[in-house]
C-alpha cells in the first residue's frame, strides 16, 4: 500500500485549468518558446496547467516530446504545483513511464485516460490497467484524476469502476475530469465521490456554477485558453459568494467556440493576437481552420468584445 | 516524389501472415525468446510476420519496445522478408520513426493504422496524416499496407481516401489490410484497386477464397498463429488449382476461436501446447482467460483433431 503521509503535505489542485494548446511550427515541430509564453500568461491569469490534454493534442506528440515539454516547463519556472499534465495513453509501460515522470517534476496531480485502443474492456481489465500504473509508480506523492471523455475513447470511466478505485487507493486516486457534458454523469461522480475529497472537474465553465455548488472543484476547459483571467474570477466569484459580471461574457465565448472545430480555432485566434502565424499550425489529422472560418470568428468575437487580455503581439 | 527503381526489385508480400500474438511474462515484460520461437515457427510453415498488429497488442507495447522487438527478431535470423510490422500509432511522429526504422530492417513492408484519437478527422486531415508520414520517411523502399479496422479505429481507410493516396504515391501505398468483416467493402477495395498492384489482405481465412477469386493477395489472420500450415497450404491450394482438404478444418478452427476472447484464447492455448504458462499472460486492459473457459476451448479443438502440428513443449 502506497503511504499517504507525504501526499497530504500538498494541497490538492482546484479551481480552472487550461488543456493547453501546443505550438507548433510550420515543419510541424514544437515551438518550446511560444508554448512557454503562452503557459506562462495562463499561469499569470490564476488558471492551472493541464498540459497534454485532448485540446494539447496530445495524442499526435510522442513520448519523448512528452517527456522533453514538461522538462523544459519546469527549466523555465513554470510551477509544478499548478500542473495536471495528461499522463495516459494506450500503452501501460508509457503511461507508468510519463506518470513516474510528472510526479518527479513535482506535478500535483496527473490526469489519466484509459487505455483507448481495445474496446469494450471488462471492469476488471480496467481496474487491473489502474492499478499496475499506481502499484508501479509507486510513489506517495502520486495524485491521480481519471480521465473520462468516452467520445475520443469509447472507453467510459464508470462509477463502479472509480469506487473500486478509490477504495484501493484512497488519497491517490484522487478525482476526475468529466469531459462527457452529461451533467447527469458529473454530478453523480460529485454527489457519490465528492464528500471523500474526490475532486471531480467538468470540461466546461458553462458547468461549473452548477458543479462547484454540490462541491466540484472547479474545470478543466479549452476556452481556458482563451479567456483565463475571466474564468478564474467566476471560479473565485462562485466560491467566494462575491458577486461577478464574468459569467455571462465566459458563456458567450465559450459558446462561440463551440460552433467551429475548437483546437484550429483558438490556434488561430492566438496566432492573430500574438501576430505569431505558425500558432494556427495542427498536426495531422487535424486541419487548420480555413481562412475564411477565422475571419468569421474573430467578427463574432469583435461582436462581444473578446480580447486576451495580457496576450500581446 | 519517391522513386519506384528501388522497390521494385523486391516482389511484394502476398499469401498468409500472422498477426503475431506477443509473449509476456508474468511481470507483463516481453518474453523475446518465446516470441522468436513463436515467429520462427510460423515463417517455417510458410506464413509471413506481421508483428505489431491488434493481434500482437501492439497498442500495450511502448514505442522503445517495438523498437528492441523488431531488431531482436532480425537479430535471430527471422527474414525481413517475410515482415509487415504494424507501424502505425496515434502520433505521426512516432509512425514516422516505426516506419523508417522498419524500412531500415529491411521489412517487406509496414501497416498502418490511422491516427485512431481524434474521432471524425476530414478525408483531408487523413490524405495529409499519411503524406507526410511517406514524404517523412521518403525512402524507396517503402510499401505501406493501409489497416481498416474501424471497429478498434472508427477511423474508416475510405476507398476515396486510397484512390488519393494511391495517385499521389504510386507503388508506395501498396496495399490494405480489411478488418472490418465487411465483404462488400474487401470486394470493393480488390475491384477498384486490384488490378493496379494494389494488394488486398482481408483479415479472415473465412474471405480468403473468394479474395483470391478476384485478385486479392491472401489473409493477415489471426488464427495464422495458431493453424499457419494449414492456411498456407490452403493459400496455396486456391492460387495453383490444385485441391486441398485444410480448408473445412481451417474454418473449425476459426469459428471456434472467434466464439471466445481472441488474444486471450489463443495464447491460452500456446500455454498448454509449449508447456509455458506465461504465454497466457496479456497486458491490461486485456484479461486473461479464465481456466473454465480455457479447459473448455480445449476440449472443443480436440474435438476437430486440432494440432499446433511442430509446436512442442
Amino acid at each position: 500500500m502506497t503511504s499517504l503521509l507525504a501526499a497530504d503535505t500538498q494541497q490538492p489542485i482546484r479551481g480552472v485549468l487550461a488543456p493547453v494548446v501546443t505550438p507548433f511550427r510550420y515543419d510541424l515541430e514544437i515551438d518550446t518558446s511560444a508554448f512557454i509564453e503562452h503557459c506562462k500568461w495562463i499561469v499569470d491569469a490564476g488558471a492551472g496547467l493541464a498540459v497534454f490534454g485532448t485540446n494539447s493534442e496530445a495524442a499526435s506528440l510522442s513520448f519523448a516530446e512528452r517527456i522533453a515539454l514538461l522538462d523544459t516547463l519546469i527549466d523555465a519556472g513554470l510551477p509544478a504545483a499548478k500542473m495536471m499534465p495528461g499522463t495516459g495513453t494506450a500503452s501501460l509501460k508509457e503511461t507508468v513511464e510519463l506518470t513516474r515522470h510528472a510526479v518527479n517534476a513535482g506535478a500535483a496531480g496527473v490526469l489519466m485516460l484509459p487505455p483507448y485502443y481495445f474496446k469494450n474492456p471488462s471492469e476488471n481489465g480496467l481496474f487491473d490497467y489502474f492499478s499496475r500504473v499506481i502499484d508501479s509508480v509507486s510513489d506517495s506523492r502520486l495524485k491521480v484524476y481519471l480521465y473520462h471523455i468516452p467520445q475520443f475513447t469509447q472507453i467510459p470511466i464508470t462509477l463502479a469502476l472509480i469506487e473500486r478505485l478509490v477504495k484501493r487507493y484512497p488519497g491517490v486516486v484522487r478525482g476526475a475530469k468529466d469531459s462527457s457534458g452529461d451533467w447527469a454523469n458529473t454530478e453523480a461522480m460529485i454527489r457519490t465521490f465528492g464528500r471523500n475529497g474526490f475532486d471531480v472537474f467538468p470540461a466546461s465553465e458553462a458547468l461549473m456554477a452548477k458543479a462547484v455548488a454540490i462541491g466540484g472543484a472547479g474545470c478543466i476547459s479549452a476556452t481556458a485558453n482563451m479567456y483565463p483571467r475571466g474564468l478564474t474570477e467566476l471560479y473565485d466569484a462562485l466560491t467566494s459568494g462575491k458577486p461577478t459580471t464574468t459569467s455571462s461574457t465566459a458563456l458567450a465565448v465559450r459558446d462561440i467556440f463551440m460552433s467551429v472545430p475548437m483546437i484550429p480555432a483558438m490556434k488561430y485566434v492566438i496566432s492573430k493576437v500574438t501576430r505569431q502565424p505558425a500558432w494556427s499550425v495542427v498536426r495531422p489529422p487535424l486541419t487548420a481552420l480555413p481562412e475564411e472560418l477565422g475571419a468569421d470568428l474573430l467578427r463574432r468575437l469583435e461582436d462581444i468584445r473578446f480580447a486576451m487580455h495580457g496576450r500581446s503581439a
